[in-house]
């Protein structure tokens, strides 16, 4: 199932993706696609809606919101592939990096993306992200791994390289700014993903391909990375992990070819859908 | 005037410490301490009620929760005591350092610490808990800063020190362990606290007075920290900044005490009230 939400920023309505392409508004089944959702039984009552053609169509759905009402924590996978770590001149980890991000940051797969006041080195990151379902603490196997991811989705981590790595402290400075995690356009449940550990992610800024890449090279997997974070913090549902980006980013490039006001960034992950973001200023 | 939270977890009803002792119940003039209710109109509401005599005792309160429902986010302010970047074997930081501790790592301040499976270096940190109530971007006055701050509350910033700095990767994993944020007794209101640059600090184990500091030693003080951060992400109503803690932490004391099971923290700041914590094992 592909659940989106759909409307003006701060008032979308919950909706899915039919498998014949339209939208059918799920505001019938919850009020939003949110923690309690997850938490409890809304997976199931939007299936069984969905499968008995009960879900009214949305004409005209408008904008794609985030397919999640605000994330109750984004935890961060860093330097989880290979090429990557080395683009940035980092050993490959010896145990996955962690850091976070702010839930605020989190909006539509298309809105716009602000380079923040005084930034030079506003940087993007195509990623697989993890939403999870069901409360996890100290899982002991990839099964419970398994059982605690409601679906997928593309994040976009965007990153300003000299708040992250040139202003002292942990890279939380120059990850967290306004507009910083495009996100969706589709939580797409597990259930539909035959492989996330095989999915091909590409990014491209004003049509030239920077980022192209498969989830098979992360080092560590989606399982070991939801098994580790549940040693070092309770993993809750609507929490969302992002698990690490492949080579291409500006800062790894002949020119460090930076985001500016003007440019426009897509992002995929197949099964997951398509972003395109156009930068702008912070005001 | 004092807020807080009492009942059961995850079931506190909104109260209000009334000037002769008593607990008030302010479940009538709203559901909950959180977001919303520092947003809009909340604090005005509740201060009249409670001069007009209209909020009814609430005779057995019961167990003290924190005093603000889920923050939105929790970001943390690194080495911002002098004494304390001494002991750690850090220069003072240039600017602030900033990390963040995942939200749900909040619990009541006299609500058992646990120290999580494979630790053996969990830290104890007095903090000054600024509580934001208004939305702040790109603040350009300390003026400006001083207006979002809703209250102050106490906050122990526990700390895994060998996950914090021994595992890879930024200091969040160490300082994001579910229980590591005991919060509270109450959320004391900006126009309570004369000199928030001007209050004591202490923390005991045991007994034994580990910290006893002064929010005056701050290398940077509160409204530069509140006005710094808005510069890097978006502050919201229910966020909360824990602004530094001063010396005496375990990992800078000689033979390096960190807590242990049955170990009881208490943890004092002027005019915030006082928190107890037994130290437990996570199961």
């Amino acid at each position: 199932m592909k659940l989106l939400r759909v409307g003006p920023a701060g008032a979308e309505r919950p909706a899915v993706l039919a498998g014949d392409g339209t939208v059918r508004d799920l505001s019938g089944i919850t009020a939003d696609i949110d923690a309690a959702f997850l938490a409890g039984d809304g997976l199931d009552r939007a299936r069984s809606a969905l499968a008995d053609g009960r879900l009214p169509v949305l004409d005209a759905p408008g904008r794609v919101g985030p397919p999640l009402a605000r994330p109750g924590k984004i935890v961060c996978v860093g330097l989880n592939y290979r090429d990557h770590a080395a683009e940035t001149g980092a050993e490959p980890p010896a145990e996955p990096v962690l850091f976070m991000k702010a839930p605020n940051t989190v909006v539509g797969p298309d809105d716009e993306v602000l380079v923040p006041r005084g930034s030079v080195k506003t940087d993007y990151e195509v990623e697989l992200a993890v939403v999870i379902g069901r409360t996890a603490r100290y899982l002991d196997s990839s099964e419970r791994a398994r059982e605690v991811i409601a679906g997928y989705a593309i994040s976009n981590d965007v990153s300003e390289r000299a708040f992250q790595l040139e202003r002292g402290g942990t890279w939380d400075k120059g990850k967290s700014c306004e507009t910083f995690n495009p996100f969706g356009p589709w939580l797409v449940t597990a259930d539909e993903i035959a492989d996330p550990g095989a999915l091909p992610l590409r990014l491209w800024v004003n049509g030239e391909l920077r980022q192209d890449g498969s989830t098979k090279d992360m080092i560590f997997g989606i399982e070991d990375v939801v098994r580790y974070i549940s040693r070092f913090m309770v993993l809750e549902p609507g929490d969302v992990i992002n698990t690490g980006t492949p080579a291409g980013v500006a800062m790894g490039r002949p020119g460090e070819p930076y985001l500016r006001a003007g440019d426009v960034v897509e992002v995929e992950i197949e099964g997951l859908g398509r972003q395109r973001q156009t930068v702008g200023s912070a005001a």
